[in-house]
């Protein structure tokens, strides 16, 4: 991530890759106030064995653009919500890349989203791993047909009381 | 994708992985208008063999969204320009799908950018295919140079008038 | 609905409904999150009598669009606000439908005009539902000649101190 | 419609609802700049026997609202697409309504899902319409099917060849 | 004004007319709860001696447009913002009013914008009134060097302590 | 005018004004490209008589704005279409005006509004030039009722091909 | 800055200044309350000894737009974030220029970055000031190694508890 | 410029620069397809002797931005148009920089302002350079006044008619 300020969308990242049992790394890497380390960090990611990078920032987000630039392999970026402008700002500045530099984009805040697809690409050579994925999407349902049995209950003016 | 008015852009994604030899299939399959063919060609997508799913659409687009309801792997999303809306549309329907079902977006029209993000997912655990990939990068680097050297060439005047 | 999150929005519809003794069945369904439960549903609708169907969702709302793709008969759909871009995701993916697979869209957050207009609907052949919509009116007017009755009393000052 | 600009638009859902049998008046007439004859047309339309009105206007469209303010039954908005905005000042302008008084908006220039939504809500309580309506389904079915049994014999280069 | 939730910026406008001391009336009226209350108001106003009318309104904003499209003389617009879209929608209804039907648009919430340009409207033909509205220019002048001067005293951080 | 780009719009409400018997200057003046001009102008209009501004101009569109800061009678601002961006960027320019200094904005390329809107003004005490303004809505009012007649005579397919 | 509301934005152009050892001078003026004095003061400011002015302001955002009109060196504008449209019509006022009379613009609400540049602009024929911005970036480059220093002896979970 | 597409928008700053006098360099270089070489020619850039860099880029344009974050003289951005979004996400792209790393961003393909901002930054140094960055804008003031009498003699519809 670009500032610890985009800490607890990515964490939410890192949450579901330790649900999913898959290792990784979290760093705070700048690209626009530390340049060097960041374009060594891009650089030696590969040989250092890392698969997929997430990277999310915000406002002019460059960060996952610049490690698409440099690492081989398939990066995700999170575009962060901004107050001025909802994120419209970081969602452009991730997703718009152009030809030959792809960016896998998510939902603006959506680190949750951007961990489950770096687990799905992972699953692309890991049957273990793709089995709980969806393990995960069958808990996922069980909750909203949870739900809808409270409310089928309740009624929803019971459901909205709590 | 969804309609044959997105070809152009998807017939990109097809070239790309033609050159970097990852076989594909590609079907028109309209979500909205044969949910029921959708349906099973998207549950019936895994044991097929399929790794990755390239999925296009215009406007409201459901298509990628549905196949990552489906489909456990990972899903690419192709946002189409629109008259309208200049693929804004598009762009939010695909790109701002709910936690627990990621679409990785790119570009609005990047069909070659959703080839090149679907090798590079299949290139995490096929050294090969990340090594054309590579040669890749170093020619579009290539190309670059080549424009920059006749730029210092020519001048500007001269560049433009080709 | 598709999350419970939309419920403090689509109990707008359904109060409304009641007030018209209009009966229906309110379901959390989640295209997304379990799309066998949706597609069994969606397609047993119309032999279970429903007439219409009032979809709500958020963001990359596709609930309503593949409800219409499915269900022969109208399909409203609800967009939800968002806090990233204030429902214009949400609203694009409902109305922006392509050709041939109509969703009634109505404002965004505005389920109780989705209730309104699912009566309107029926209303066709129902004289006496008819009547109480127009009931509903007079008293929408009625309301708001009270209101300037009363400005008309207190002036504007008098009437913001309430 | 509230200019004969929109006429193109609106010849869509004219010609869908020929198709499907249903009966209906053409009218140019605009809130703007013949209220007099507006209002009494949209007084009239109920006891003319009209169970539903589709609105299509541009920019500033207030077209829609007005009828459904005063027309008690069904009122269908179809936002005109516009050289500034794009068509986003027209969608605003008619989805948007107030809490009270709905209007069932389709997509921008989406003529022809107007008439298909006006079907389906006659469809409500004529079984004969709704067979029509779901044959209508099955063409647009068979039609996607058709372009990729195309599409599978011909390869992407030789369908976009024509 | 359309509904009572836009009287706190409409109220700004009554405030600014007292100051001038130019006589109004305040009305809340809704073109679309009580289209033909509102339709005998709009047809009235010119005989009961209105010059102006001050129109504000939220959202799919249709009355002052329709008013404009009744009354023969000036109609000032005033958007409201909104919590979905910021007031766009607001704006975009009045003031992309078709050849023809101008509206006299201010800013989002201007009611106070609103207030001066009818007095300045009024004063076309008002010496008096003329003067008024220069001797509040030159308070807001007034009232902007104070500030100024204030900061000069103070510097901008003993400033912001207040 | 702030360029004469801005002469295809602002001509039509010149033609507007001619038509109403209004007389007028026209002159392209640029608030950036020479403000002493600009300001010696606009500090001497209201000497030299006007009695209404109507200011043109694109992109940052300053010249209404800066106008209505100098002359102290109504300022009509018409924000132009941009290529890059539709005339969002005029339109906020020239309506988003601070309390204190309002701007009467027009359609985005809305000269004639613009026009209709002077003229408007100065008929809040000409009554003569009142009654030319509802001639012209009685000939508005008539070419709307004109094209519905045809269209009822040949029908939609017959009126579109002219 | 044209109001003291933007203060708390300025005031960081103005620490940063502080920090770099520019020189300076904080006003408030209003272009559009008082053109006068702001005329004057912009016509004055190159014989004043100022060599880059920072102007910022909000809504149409005209000022920045006018000093670069009279002042013939750079000037940096500042769009301040709007409650209505998030600060979009700030921006589009001040970086939308036409040709001949550019506004170095930097992000919305970005008064720190607005003294940095300024800083660079001067840096340009002063190396000790360059010398004091690089070490700023050596500090900012030092406080996000820092950041993640701290992140790897904590996990993401301790970091957030702080 | 990070693309040779750019090259017709930044042509114009090489032309105005060439008026100017000053001297300069122009490369195609891509942050993108190219970092090392963008990475090395950045670096190498202040003891190259350049004291401002202009940077053209579209879509996810982060040629300006990373210059910025490399090299610690001022940063001209200039965001291209954009077929589908217009040249929003160019523009959100180079100017929402965060603090700490500002790019002086001008006007959707406003290649000649940033010429002249280029010009105007080493004026503040070199007052032959100023000398003549006047001179230009008493031939901009010099062509509306000549457009401006041209208009008074001929009339608007003669001016038009060229």
């Amino acid at each position: 991530m670009g500032s610890d300020s985009d800490m607890p969308v990515m964490a939410k990242a890192a949450r579901i890759l330790d649900q999913f049992g898959v290792s990784y790394d979290m760093h705070i890497i700048s690209a626009h106030r530390e340049p060097d380390a960041f374009f060594a960090y891009a650089k030696n990611a590969e040989s250092a064995g890392y698969r997929v990078i997430i990277a999310g920032a915000g406002m002019a987000a460059h960060l996952s653009g610049m490690c698409a630039a440099i690492f081989p392999l398939p990066v995700i970026g999170v575009p962060m919500k901004t107050t001025a402008l909802g994120g419209r700002d970081s969602l452009y500045s991730i997703v718009q890349m152009p030809t030959g530099i792809p960016v896998a984009t998510v939902a603006i805040d959506g680190g949750e989203n951007a961990g489950i697809l770096a687990a799905k690409i992972l699953a692309t050579s890991d049957p273990a791993l793709l089995d709980r994925i969806k393990e995960h999407g069958r808990q996922m349902k069980e909750a909203v047909e949870l739900k809808d049995a409270r409310l089928q209950g309740t009624g929803y003016e019971g459901y909205m009381k709590g």
